[in-house]
Parts: C-alpha cells; sequence; structure tokens
C-alpha cells in the first residue's frame, strides 16, 4: 500500500507475498545455488531484513497474525488442548478468524482499496470466515493447504475458490502429479496477480494484493518449466518458479509505471520445513531447526521491502521485525490508524524502511498459548523448549535433523521458567551456546527481558481459542458453488472432537 | 597476477588473501550480521565462488597446496603417524616445504615478479623452509600460528620476521592482549602491504602479495578501534578488520590506478574452526562441522576473484574450485606454463573467471594420506567419515559442534569404500541425507565417482611425509637475527619423536 496523499491523484497500492521458504533459501541470505536472481534483485533494489519473524512457527496462525497484526494468541488462532502444541485448520477444524478481528484489508476496503488474495487462505474455511466476508474483495485460491488426493469419501478434496464460489477441487480440476512435482498452479496465481494489477492500473484503484501461494509447502510442485531446472531439486524447482514470478510482477508493475506507488514486501510464513527435507524441504541457513519450533530456523524468516523511488537500493535492516508490523506498515502508508480499541502488536516500520530507524522492541516466540522464547535486541531467553516428543520422533518425525543441541532440542517439554536459556544470537546465531547462568552478561540481559515478560503477560488478554474442535461434517464437502460444478459432496454427520496436536 | 604482454609496459600484479575463515562468515555468504561490506563490495564488483575448496581442512597443508598447485599428499604436508590423521606445522616439527618442490613464488620470480608474504608463512620454519629461500623476495610475519604466551622455557615465544631475520616475538614485541583480544597485528600487516603496493608502483614492477594473516585464527584479535564493534563478539570484530582491510587495499590499488592490472583472489586455507566457537570461531553457514574435517564446512571456502575491467561485475560462479586452482591461475596470468616434471593439481580458472566457462574436474578431500571423500558435479562420495574420537569428543572436543547426522558424524573411524556415503549437495548442502545404495542414481554417480577414484590412484606419487617428527630442539629457539635483538634461547638437547597428532 502508498501512502495515499503522498502522490496526489497517484495509484497507491501494495503487495505482499507469503510463502513457506526458510531464512536460507534466497541467494541474498546465502543459499549455496544462488538461483533466486529476481529475489536477490529486489534486495539490491530495496531493503533487506535480516532480522525479521513470524508470529508463530506454523501458518494458519501466522496468517492470521499477519492480517490482524496481533499475535495468535490474542487473536484466537492458537489451541489449549495441549500445553504448548501448534495447531492449524486442516478441513476439519471447526473454527476459523473471529468476526471480531479487524482485519487489513477490512481496514483498507473503508480507504478506497480493493483488496486480492491469491492462493491458501487457512483463516477458516467455514461460510463465516470467508475471505470475501473479513474484507477481501476478491479470492482465487484455496482455504486449506493442498493436500491430497483424497478419495472424497473419507475426506473430500481442497477445494479451488474463485471469489464466493468453488471452482473445482485440487488434484482434480487443479492437476498436482506428486510423482513428478508437476503442477501449473503457480503460473495460475502468477497470472491472477499480473491481470489483476493491470485492471487496477487502468481503473486508477488502490489496490492491496496478498500473493499467498503454497508451491513450497509440501507436497511441493513446479510447473513443467521449472521442472529438473534447479540444483536443489524439486524445491529448489519450486522456488525457482516463486523467484521467477515475483521478477515478473515487479517487472508488472514498472513497465505499468506504478512501481512508484506501490510498496511490495516479501516474506514467509514460517522457517522451513526440515521434516519435508530434502526433497520438499527448503533450509534456515545457519539456524537451529525448522518449522514447528521456536528456534530461530522456525520463526526467522527471508525478508525484503521494494518500492523504487523511496527505499533507498540495497539497504540493509537489523531492525526487530514482524510479519505483525506489516499490517501496522500497510496501514501507515494508507494514511490509516491501527484500531485503538485492541492491543496490536505490529509496529509501523516505515521509520525503520525511510530513515533507517531502529526501534526497540521485542519478538514472542509462542506455541499454542506458551510463551516459549522472548527475544530483545541480540538476546533471546527461552523459557520452554520442546522440539518434538520422544515418541514422534521415534517414528522419524524430526524437526531438527542432523541437528542436537544438549539441554536445547529437547524431546521432552523443558521449563526454564526462572533460569531461562539464554543466547546472544549476534555471536551464536545457531542457538548452539547458552550462556552461562553465573555471568553478568546472563543476568543483566534475563533482567532486562524478564521486565518486557511481564509487561506483556500483563497486558495480555487471550482470544478464545480457535483451533481446539475438529470436526469431520465441517470438511469442504459441499463448499459454495459445488451444485454448478456437480462436486458437492454428503459430509458424514457431526462429531466434533478434540483435535489432536501432537506436536 | 596480470597476464604480461597483455598490456605492454604496464603494472602488472597479483594478489592472495588467505585467513581462517568459514564460508559462512561474509555477509555476501549468507553471515547474518552482514558485516562484510567491503568484501560484499568486491563480490558485487567481481566473480564470488560457490563452490570453491581448499585442499586439507588444516592450515600448513592448505597453504602448502595453494603455493605448489599440488596436493597436500604430493607435496608432503602430511603424516603417516596415524591413519588419517590431520597435521601442520607446529614450532617442534622437523619438516617443511621439500627443496624439490617448486613454489608459485619461485616460478614468478623468474618471470620478473617482486614477491612478497605477509603474515603466516607456516611452510616450516627451520632455516632451510624459509620463505625467501623458496621464492619469496620479502617477509614480514611469523613462520607458526600466534600461540602463546610461552615461558621461552619450556617453549619461545613465536618470532615475527622482516625478510631474513626475526624482529621480536609475538607476546613480547608484537602484543596480543588474549583476555581483551586486543591487538594490532592486522593493522601492521595492512600497513606493509599498502606500503609494498606503492613501492611496487613507483617502480613499475610487478608483483605477487601473499596477505596470509590470521587474526581470525585462535587466539582471536582485533585492533582497538574494531574491538566491541561487532555483533558477533571478537571474532566478528576480527573480521570487520579484515574486511575494512581488504577494502582499503582494493582502494588503494584503484587509488594507484593499478586495480586494472591487479588480480586479487580472497578465500580461506581451511573451513571455521567451530570448535572455538562462538567467542574464536566462525561459521560455515548451512554446511555440516568445521576445520578438521572433511565435510562441507571443512573445506568449503568463501572465495572472490576481483579484477575491475576484466571480470564482469557481478558474477556468480559454480565452477569447483580449489585453492591449488591459484596457483595455476597466477602462472597463466603471468604468462607462464605450469611445470610438466610433475602432477599439478591446480587448473587455470581463466576461462572460468572470464568467459564463464565451467570445466569439469573433482574435488579430493584428504585427511593425512587417506581419501576420504571426493566431489564431482553435485555428488559428494564418502570413503571414510570421521570428525574425531569418543575419547577427544568426551573431552569436549567438538569439531560438530550441535550437529550430529548418525553414520555421518562419527566418532570411529568408518569405511565405506565399497559403498561410499553418497549425498547430493544441491539439494543436501548440509549432508544429511545419504542417498539410497539401491537407487539408480546413487549407482549411476558412484559409478562415475570411482572411476575418477582410480584414475587418481593410478597416477599417485605420494610425497616424503614431512609432518611425522618432532623435536623440542628445532623450535623457535634462536631464530636468526636473534643475537641483534638478545633474543636467542638456548634449545634443549634434540630428542626426535613421532608427533602426535589426536584427530
Amino acid at each position: 500500500c502508498s501512502k495515499m496523499g503522498l502522490w496526489e491523484g497517484a495509484l497507491t497500492s501494495c503487495g505482499v507475498f507469503l510463502l513457506q521458504m526458510g531464512w536460507g533459501d534466497l541467494g541474498a541470505f546465502g543459499e549455496p545455488s544462488k538461483e533466486t536472481p529476481n529475489l536477490d534483485q529486489m534486495a539490491a533494489e530495496g531493503m533487506l531484513f535480516l532480522d525479521f519473524y513470524t508470529a508463530n512457527p506454523l501458518c494458519s496462525p501466522s496468517r492470521a497474525a499477519l492480517l490482524t497484526g496481533r499475535l495468535p494468541v490474542r487473536n484466537g488462532f492458537y489451541t489449549t488442548n495441549g500445553h504448548a502444541r501448534n495447531a492449524y485448520t486442516p478441513q476439519d477444524i471447526v473454527g476459523g478468524i473471529p468476526d471480531s478481528e479487524l482485519l487489513l484489508p477490512e481496514l483498507l476496503k473503508k480507504a478506497g482499496y480493493t483488496n486480492k488474495i491469491i492462493g491458501k487462505w487457512h483463516l477458516g474455511h467455514r461460510p463465516q470466515f470467508h475471505p470475501l466476508r473479513h474484507g477481501f474483495h476478491q479470492w482465487f485460491g484455496s482455504p486449506n493447504c493442498h493436500f491430497g488426493p483424497y478419495d472424497n469419501r473419507e475426506r473430500p478434496n481442497i477445494p479451488v475458490y474463485r471469489d464466493w464460489e468453488m471452482v473445482g477441487r485440487y488434484y482434480e480440476d487443479f492437476k498436482i502429479d506428486l510423482k513428478t512435482g508437476e503442477a501449473n498452479l503457480t503460473q495460475l496465481y502468477l497470472q491472477e496477480a499480473l491481470d489483476f494489477i493491470s485492471k487496477q492500473q487502468a481503473s486508477q484503484q488502490p489496490f492491496f494484493l496478498y500473493w499467498a501461494i503454497d508451491a513450497t509447502h509440501a507436497p511441493v510442485y513446479a510447473s513443467k518449466q521449472f521442472l529438473g531446472t534447479s540444483q536443489r531439486g524439486l524445491y529448489g524447482d519450486a522456488v525457482r518458479e516463486i523467484d521467477d514470478s515475483v521478477g515478473r510482477i515487479l517487472k508488472h508493475l514498472q513497465q505499468l509505471g506504478i512501481s512508484e506507488n506501490t510498496f511490495v514486501f516479501f516474506t514467509s510464513d514460517n522457517g522451513a520445513a526440515l521434516i519435508s527435507a530434502p526433497r520438499q524441504g527448503g533450509s534456515n541457513g545457519p539456524f537451529l531447526c525448522g518449522k514447528q519450533t521456536t528456534f530461530e530456523g522456525g520463526m526467522r524468516e527471508p525478508a525484503i521491502a521494494w518500492w523504487p523511488g523511496h527505499i533507498p537500493a540495497g539497504g540493509v535492516s537489523h531492525q526487530l521485525g514482524s510479519v505483525m508490523d506489516l499490517f501496522s506498515t500497510s496501514l501507515s502508508l494508507a494514511g490509516l490508524q491501527p484500531p485503538s480499541d485492541r492491543q496490536i502488536d505490529g509496529i509501523d516500520l516505515l521509520p525503520v524502511i525511510l530513515q533507517g530507524k531502529l526501534i526497540d522492541r521485542p519478538i514472542f516466540y509462542y506455541r499454542g498459548n506458551e510463551l516459549m522464547a522472548v527475544r530483545a535486541g541480540l538476546y533471546k531467553a527461552h523459557y520452554w523448549t520442546w522440539s518434538n516428543s520422544w515418541e514422534e520422533h521415534s517414528k522419524g518425525i524430526d524437526f531438527c535433523p542432523g541437528q542436537s543441541v544438549a539441554g536445547v532440542t529437547t524431546h521432552t517439554q523443558e521449563e526454564h521458567t526462572y533460569l531461562p536459556l539464554l543466547f546472544h544470537l549476534g555471536r551464536d546465531p545457531g542457538e548452539k551456546f547458552p550462556l552461562r547462568f553465573a555471568s553478568e552478561e546472563y543476568q543483566r540481559a534475563v533482567e532486562h527481558i524478564s521486565g518486557l515478560v511481564q509487561q506483556h503477560r500483563a497486558s495480555l488478554v487471550p482470544g478464545q481459542p480457535q483451533l481446539n474442535v475438529c470436526d469431520q461434517a465441517v470438511m469442504n464437502w459441499s463448499p459454495p458453488g459445488c451444485e454448478k460444478l456437480g462436486k458437492c459432496l454428503k459430509p458424514p454427520e457431526s462429531d466434533p472432537k478434540k483435535c489432536s496436536w501432537p506436536h
């Protein structure tokens, strides 16, 4: 989004990319195959954020946090079914984004923006959670992950929507070949983005485009022309296609003459899923573990801000940033104030981006409603450590393959509330060498962070947890529009249960 | 070195930097603090090598390989005291660079180059191994690592030479404060380099400058003005000072108007020493383990070629390169042929650097005289795996802190000769997921690599091992020039023994 009024009469617009990619997946972030020339170019023309975080090590809560500017524990995207469990929105989830939450597109809508989501919504798939009921004008994509194929008896295939209605299902009308990894979805999503931008430019309407594609999420896919083009295998093919797509979108903005009025941000919703590596999982560079964990590999994200003519080229920022800041920053660009009736966790990054300022703020690492860790400055204190259970680990479910730090990547939930594990992320970005408890440095840093935690806890009003109840009956049996396509399926009887979240 | 004759009458020169730094220590290679603006700029103006290797995971053998263009097993820089042991040149080592080896400066000397080494020589410290007896015209630096301080009774402090004679000793005349990490040595070495370049420019003499500094080798040090300036602690301070120094040298070349006649290469002699992390050890990015090992972290190095006006800016190469290539490439730049009476392992990288070619060649990973692993294309086959012994590991000596890959980072020497462990370094740069033995891909790749190994072994004539015998009597008791300084010490009686190489 761009600041309205700054360029009177000019088009004002904004875009966000969001993908399951790791910090270390971009050439600009040190991926050894260096196969992301367009993203690297975007960074060279814009600002690279090296200390940018998602709000959760899992997709749905991160996306809810981005769009609400609030931590999942506030906006309801968490579970209390178990202690410190990650939860998301599989298709049997009953909950979704509460009406009481104010989403970025809802606010931008009032300021005259046309809002479009392309790709995975993931904030609930039941009618009341539909993105067009939460501020978006247009949608092309799916409510859930592209898991499958399913048999449409035990479990329906995931629908793909155009606006209010489904237009088909994954694996049926939108093919994904699990064997070869071929699917042309990113091309569809790209074309959709280019067309939307063209139309908005033609009609001189400001827009908010949320390009939330998922090719790098298992099952990873790429279009035929990208298959086999990467040194990194199928995952790399998908990254290359995304890189190419981002390049095309930026070029399109430039060719339409609206790049200087378009603020674009690239980031990811969680760290690379190392459990899917090497074929379907990416890289978190030098960081510890990956998706599902509150170590750096789970939550530190690649991030690039691009806005030619405004952001000085080649900028690098160590601002502690969060996907939630995209909420506040976008509002600021649109000349809007964030809602004052609720706690907003995002901050306005414009002073950082435009004036190179550094804003002192902590990063909170949650798993479910448990505050696992806090970063302030270069220090990170772990109050709880857990990768996953021994039981899961013994089945080969490993969120930290090849990595094992004694007392840190624990397979039992370890509480450190009274003596947090402390790391200095400058000297030790890989969280391998906890500081000595007795050191002065430890005591000073922990005292500071403890104060922040107290402050945070004192003002915390947890939202109603949305990710506790699952029911086979709510799955995507008969999404709106299914009649026209003859794709309605009969749901089973309702049988709500506690969802099972093993980690 | 620059190709003589190409620019008739012009100054022709060449420079090499060599430091104990890891692949992941530079911003351009993804170090999260991104504190190497000058090296990053060097890369942006030159060519980045992402798949560049040293010839050994330890300093002395790497340096011997660089200067001879030959693997340590050929030039004698290895031990046979134990199986697959790393060895170097501590001050009780009896051996050193054999006279029969032809060093790069010896060859360049004949072509009219003035050759200078600044920093750590490490190819033997006894009189017959002196760098000025092996082609260098000038030297400022030390024969061994800057370990210490010693008591000058059990063990003398390491001397610092200017040309033929010592001018003082570390910790005495050249201070290193182990507590604060303060030492101004890099500044001395920088000034020495700038002065040398100025003089060569003034006298219109081509030169070869081998800037082999060691601030990032434990005990890590930095000058006062750099202490505390890095997010990364003392190690980062040292990196910043080196980065700054490289920037000054490049700028100096530009200001003297000879940058277009000066080929400059930056690389490292081994991976970051993770055993010294976090205070004194760097980062190998996403790679496995570090110095002392034949995993990628031990031998893949940061590498940048710089030659304004010749190397296209912003180039990136996936050429499998080696420090030994600097021997052949430098000769080529000087219009010389490599010696034809011996096997040279280095290749001329000029077609790669100037024309973007890719030359098919393997990389051999040795530990002692054992071929531990071979890389060909994106495949790497391990014939032996070993990090270090259980005995050492239980004492806390860990070359892979926080990393543990079952069956790969083994603490017993594991032979895989008949069924090598195979990794695809594109999909799996971290060597975490060995390919399945039964797969067609495995069989094809191993067959290819086996052929290369047979070929290599068939032509291999191992040199006389130089790193087998140690003797307290050969230490730096009375280096030449000690009389003038009153710094001669009395050696103990000669008592040659087998050196002990625990890993």
